[in-house]
């Protein structure tokens, strides 16, 4: 019987990753920045340090954007927090998450302080993706739908590893830190439309950078803590049935590519980005008005809206999980801004149209083969007061991996969430990271 | 539909546990702090302490027994894990595990900087074991069986239920602690026989602080956590159809009395308990030699040894959770001491007896309505060489609530544990902190 944890913990310590994997790990964390540094100044982020203030501690590590350190464990966890903080961080579809804001925060409090070259650090990056790409696709669908947070469960697992890859533990301490990150796996979706659920991404990096701490100094706790009828696979997903995909064709290509980061232009949830797209195009191929609009039908396949928890939300907060909302505020305002995600409550006139709005799922609609995420559809059908039905379906949304951003629409984001100056520092940095010897001109520029 | 969660919430903000709890809480507080001291300075205790020193921090909290100080959050984690490092420290049957050794630690980090009277720190400590072991009825046995160790997955909510009442939070704030704590809920049962199962007490004490940090700072996350179908009880155990337990009849009796805590002598799995006494009995009524003996079985009712979770121990360490080492042992030494549970392999003469031993399950023998835990007994029979067989049956092994230990034989565990002068004030500490008017005085006894 393959001992799963074993076997992935000696792929992690002898990984290669190749340059097309490095390229797009500066793409991933050129946006994980440019997310960061939108989100700037929140309320929880202020409160976060508030508590860091009264905690004290040893401050290495700069908070994003700050010009402020905190100590690594509080660093991974503000920074974790920040980048998932507007949700416009990326996704991965078989995380069926957000890896970055997990990933880079716990590579970042191992990192700044120790001596890593730009390569190796963008190698862990890939290789925690990696680790959190495959450990979605082997614990399967039901692991999300029963209630989990996969960003959470997932991403502890695999900023473990990767901060393990950063440090050249070998494959034996690689199995060890994954079980001490496993066993504090956790984040439940029932936080979801709080400030909680970008905490859960904190959360999750600092159990990474934990789990690899304490392997380091020494800790000892259980081998094989993956496999088993009572481990982390069964305990939380379906089993070791499709463990394959955990380790399977290793490095022929690197999730981080193929299929890839989904880079997000709008921060709400990405399983609300289809009928977004979808509406642009309704507003782009016909006039009507607001008025003329009689019912709105949104169709999904069965469970592809699993994500959006909001059907009556009250607040621009929840309605980041409501394509209720999105589909109103889309309709009515051709676009979404931060300002429209905040603790406010919903205006009547965006309400009036959210109640025209109702859910439908046709599992007897056959999906693209280019579809991102794979089976997913959104139909937004809207029937006018005059009988007329406009109708658009979008299979995979811009940014997505099938319409990925171009670099200059990626820099742009950054352009936009930072000053000019901290930008072109954060580029150059970001570019020329491959090729860096050590870190600290990234670790200066995201101050 | 009941809103489990508010309505535990307002349980728990306004309760007033009687003069029986605090009694009981007097205690307990003595045995966790005997556990505590016994342990004193260990391996992963120093590693942690290290850690600490390289994260630094304002150093306002006391780690037991070590004359030094740490911050909240690491003090959170070290007392945690100290209490419960040689499994020496109370059980709740209730519970399935050890409630003290989260809610205490977690109590300390908050009320060492604050101005507490000691009967509220009792009173608070009360109602932490009162919501451990009602969520612990609630969840279910299949939630330990499944691999979850109930010790770290139900004492972060239980310890943040506790420093959320020691605090004076409203019904509102402890409910959104509630939530924050269920959302870090963590902890597998296959890390049994390693240095995590320990620091995974540690951590949920740490996850308990957290959450009542947050919350006292102003966190706003979901409400009803709890409750619904990808709810904490949903997710992690058998759903609410048992919900009942979490809230009927609050108060009036007390968890922490009735059915009380069980405190031990030994430092190995509760759930050995029995056979080691039958082992005692059976030396005590007839005189028979090792090498008599053919073969030795144990009988357990059907799961009776979920958490004996080696048959072929290699080490002490593991043997602390295998039923075979512990019956081995004391039919060859008559009893236990701490060096027979470390990293050493276990000698050839114990493991000659081990291989003797065969576990056996009887599911129509009567369990006898005094059993600790209840459904719970265990029959050691020896066959001798010449056809002889003796047996013994145990239904509730000396220290638990059947068999409680005297007020005498606690302080002597206390005595054993620390120096004449240090005991004698931990005694005075805690005899007298019902009427406290601060905890000065413990505090300063625990260093």
């Amino acid at each position: 019987m393959t001992n799963w944890t074993a076997t992935l913990a000696n792929l992690v310590a002898h990984s290669s990753p190749n340059d097309e994997a490095i390229a797009s790990a500066k793409k991933g964390l050129l946006d994980y920045l440019a997310s960061s540094l939108t989100a700037g100044q929140t309320e929880t982020g202020t409160l976060l340090i508030r508590w860091f203030d009264e905690e004290g501690g040893n401050a290495d590590i700069p908070l994003i954007g700050m010009h402020k350190n905190a100590s690594a464990r509080q660093a991974a966890l503000y920074n974790g927090y920040l980048g998932h903080a507007l949700d416009l961080d990326d996704v991965h579809t078989d995380v069926r998450g957000h890896p970055s804001t997990v990933i880079l925060p716990a590579l970042l409090s191992v990192a700044a302080t120790g001596s890593f070259s730009g390569r190796r650090f963008l190698e862990a990056y890939a290789i925690g993706v990696e680790v959190m790409a495959r450990l979605g696709l082997t614990i399967g669908a039901q692991h999300y739908t029963r209630g989990w947070h996969n960003t959470a469960t997932l991403g502890g697992i695999a900023a473990a590893c990767a901060c393990a890859y950063l440090q050249r533990f070998s494959a034996e301490k690689i199995e060890l830190a994954i079980g001490i990150a496993a066993t504090q796996s956790s984040g439940m979706r029932n936080q979801f439309g709080t400030e909680v659920k970008p905490l859960h991404a904190g959360l999750a990096a600092e159990q990474g950078y934990v789990a690899s701490k304490l392997t380091g100094l020494g800790l000892i706790g259980s081998k094989r803590t993956l496999d088993g009828e009572n481990g982390f696979l069964s305990l939380y997903g379906d089993g070791t049935d499709n463990a394959d995909a955990l380790t399977s064709d290793w490095g022929d290509s690197w999730k981080i590519s193929k299929p890839g980061l989904w880079f997000k232009l709008y921060s709400f949830c990405s399983a609300a980005f289809h009928a977004a797209d979808a509406c642009h195009e309704l507003l782009s191929q016909d006039t009507f008005i607001l008025e003329d609009i009689q019912k709105i039908e949104v169709i999904y396949p069965p469970g592809g809206d699993a994500a959006l928890i909001h059907t009556h939300p009250q607040t621009g907060d929840e309605g980041r999980f409501s394509v209720e909302y999105i589909v109103a505020l889309f309709l009515t305002n051709r676009t979404a801004t931060l300002s429209d995600f905040n603790h406010e409550t919903i205006p009547a006139s965006i309400r009036q149209v959210m109640n025209k709005v109702t859910r439908q799922y046709d599992a007897t609609i056959k999906p693209s083969p280019h579809a991102v995420p794979k089976g997913r559809f959104t139909i937004v059908r809207v029937h006018l007061e005059n009988g007329n039905i406009l109708e658009s379906r979008v299979d995979a949304p811009l940014g997505s991996t099938d319409k990925p951003l171009s670099m200059d629409q990626l820099e742009q984001k950054l352009d936009d969430s930072c000053s000019e100056e901290q930008a072109v520092q954060i580029k150059q940095a970001v570019n020329g990271l491959d090729k860096a010897a050590t870190l600290s001109e990234l670790i200066e520029a995201v101050r």
